[in-house]
């Protein structure tokens, strides 16, 4: 009976077109997958790309489609348009059950697939540090899908916020709580801090804007601790400014819904906290449990080979690789992955073994974080620059990052109207709607 | 007892600022709704305004957002923004559960709101006639969240139809049928011709897209009934030449989600079936029985007065007033439903007594439809065109009919891009998705 059962399993194979040609498994397309398949795309490969979305999502501004300043479409891009040119790539939206890498085959719930070469891109989501009242009832930022369910809350309990019975209600459904000083806390705070000062006063002027309490708690001595210490100080200086309630050394141990417990035992009553205090690599069972680190980070050589494995291959967030510069790993931000992926593709695209390959090289072009219109905070390799003039870098740099001419013209017009008119006009609390809730009318 | 909890729900009020000027509530920001409460915000009035969505959606292009030619944000419009400078214009986001004509008193989930004068524009939805499976299965498009909903489910279907395992399976997949021949059916069955022959070739080679099947069934014996018999004749022929089938005199009277029944026997297999064959009503529970007609339609005066009632109006498709030219009531379209609030709204900025009011006059300003790239069919009233220069006509008034300038923009560009790349850019599946569905790793 069980031979049979396998039987049935194993032919269900994902139906991929013949080819002579090698066969590499991306798994991901996120930074790390997507400039690897792309460069990939030229070779003598026939490549697999494998996301669970059919888009890759431009994460860095996702604080701004959770704020109403930027729509989805306007920083994801779709992945099948991206390849359409590319006759050997071929996209697959699925996800990885396992990878049995004595047979070689990754197993999805649409069939099984045969490599090569396998290249797990799969990054890192929400860490909730195994919480689960934190998992069930804080927001993350991990996904556009995330975002846009945080603009909806926000909206939302603006709404209800008009409707409730008592003060301490009201105050529940408007105060918010981000949790993690690093760029996405820091800039999500920002951003609702200006949306106090310049929204809610002209669209809700029943609520009153200024009793609107924005708390950001930060488990460690400073913000934005991958940066400088200028850059922390400068960060802390401008949301203080902003009327932003920075607590450091501030572990959030506990939230049910309702209430928000501190390591320090301070309660606050908050409907909505968005957590953005850690990450933890995406599973990917069948490797070798000696690869699998910390955080769930798997551990690979300077080649971005998995350890012990000779044609698996581990990039971006989810790689832990340590060299002399970076004894403790990589940052797990955006450029290592971009650069892990381009490594990779430049050596495959030598040769299909190691031997002549070139050993990777981080080299760091400088990390940036933004503060509310008109600041932000640039660390470059050779300068640092804090406020406006940083603020014009980090938009060009984060305008040219996007993928797609019409995303540019888009965010750029989007960026320009609401600099202009102090007002993100995206302020819609949509929701695709299944048919199983129609009602049925007798006419 | 009794009387304490009916205090207690008494208690329970929407709270709006106090006034001393005479309160009008609106129920429902449609085209007619809408056009009511900007024109009553000029005048000694306080408004209180109703919708179960925080926008007003521009319904004659959610078609275009089903098929992936326009972001949901660009053809609607927050209620909030638009009202942002009226003082006596108050919006809640609720549903009204019944209406209390002694007391002059609308019920809410969110509190009860007393009126000196009520204006129902509920307008209408999707009438399945009764039936609870096709209302169970078929998608409808009376609002943008079905829209998207749409969107993702042919994106869905398209990717699911390249693992499925047979080739009667894939099918289903990928063909499409669409219930009722106006406006609505005629013109997504345009686009989704359009789709099959300009994206899926690019985006799934790996699926034969002649091989996709699109039917329209119209109940009557010609396409988009309440327009000339020179553009029901032309639309067909528009759309028989992109190879959509059509079939009049077609009933679809049945659909479990996997077999599409129809009247002559004909059983057609399809995941997804689009139903546009009609409206019916929103009801109000508490309005006088005698005034509630066919298709939950009120019946008003030309005054938009609801039969046997002084102080509650109702305009737009809810609306069933009879006159000379119209003595079946008016079509339930945009143009009587704007028409409707602008004569109401005029005649209560004269006087709040119907002395001295002015009936309401329909003036029919012509009707069209677009059928895919370069093709339209316009009635005016004294002029008739189809093919490309209606297809300008058609562009243009949808642009200018559109609220809000950036709207326009976004939208003009969006068509110029799609025009030229033969390339709607927004095939995205995307979701708002709440942390309930966290998952939780221990690191």
């Amino acid at each position: 009976m069980e031979s049979s059962l396998f039987a049935a399993e194993a032919a269900l194979q994902i139906q991929i077109p013949e080819s002579a040609l090698p066969r590499i498994v991306v798994v991901g397309a996120g930074f790390a997958g997507l400039e690897l398949t792309k460069r990939l795309s030229k070779g003598p490969f026939q490549v697999v790309l494998i996301d669970k979305n059919n888009y890759h999502q431009f994460q860095p501004l996702f604080y701004q489609v959770a704020m109403s300043g930027l729509e989805p479409s306007s920083i994801v891009f779709p992945l099948r348009k991206m390849f359409q040119k590319k006759k050997n790539v071929h996209f697959r939206m699925t996800t990885v059950e396992a990878v049995d890498t004595a047979t070689r085959q990754v197993h999805t719930p649409i069939g099984s697939i045969q490599y090569d070469f396998l290249v797990i891109a799969v990054g890192a989501e929400t860490n909730f540090f195994g919480n689960e009242h934190i998992a069930q009832k804080a927001i993350p930022m991990k996904s556009i899908s995330e975002a846009l369910y945080l603009r909806n809350s926000v909206l939302n309990d603006f709404e209800k916020a008009l409707s409730a019975k008592t003060t301490e209600d009201r105050q529940s459904l408007i105060d918010i709580v981000v949790v993690g000083g690093g760029p996405t806390g820091v800039e999500i705070s920002g951003a609702l801090a200006e949306m106090r000062k310049f929204i809610l006063p002209k669209d809700y002027p029943e609520l009153d804007a200024g009793k609107m309490q924005i708390l950001l708690a930060e488990g460690s001595p400073r913000l934005l601790n991958g940066m400088s210490e200028e850059s922390s100080q400068a960060a802390l200086e401008f949301l203080r400014k902003m009327d932003v309630q920075v607590k450091l050394d501030a572990m959030v141990t506990d939230y049910d819904g309702e209430w928000v417990e501190l390591n320090d035992g301070t309660r606050i009553r908050s409907k909505k906290v968005i957590w953005a205090a850690g990450i933890i690599g995406n599973k990917v069972p069948g490797l070798p449990e000696a690869a699998i680190l910390r955080g769930n980070r798997i551990r690979v050589d300077r080649y971005s080979r998995v350890q012990g494995l000779d044609n698996v291959f581990a990039i971006g967030d989810i790689a832990y690789m340590e060299d002399e510069a970076y004894p403790k790993g990589h940052p797990q931000v955006a450029q290592p992955a971009i650069q892990q992926g381009r490594n990779l593709a430049a050596n495959m695209l030598r040769s299909l073994s190691v031997s002549g390959w070139k050993p990777f090289q981080y080299k760091d072009l400088g990390s940036m974080a933004t503060i509310g219109r008109n600041r932000a905070v640039v660390d470059l390799p050779h300068y640092k620059t804090q406020g406006f003039f940083a603020w014009l870098i980090w938009l060009l740099v984060h305008l040219f990052q996007l993928i797609g001419f019409k995303n540019r013209v888009f965010v750029f017009i989007n960026w320009v109207w609401n600099y202009m008119t102090y007002d993100q006009s995206l302020r819609l609390i949509i929701r695709p709607r299944s048919p199983r809730h129609n009602p049925i009318h007798q006419g």
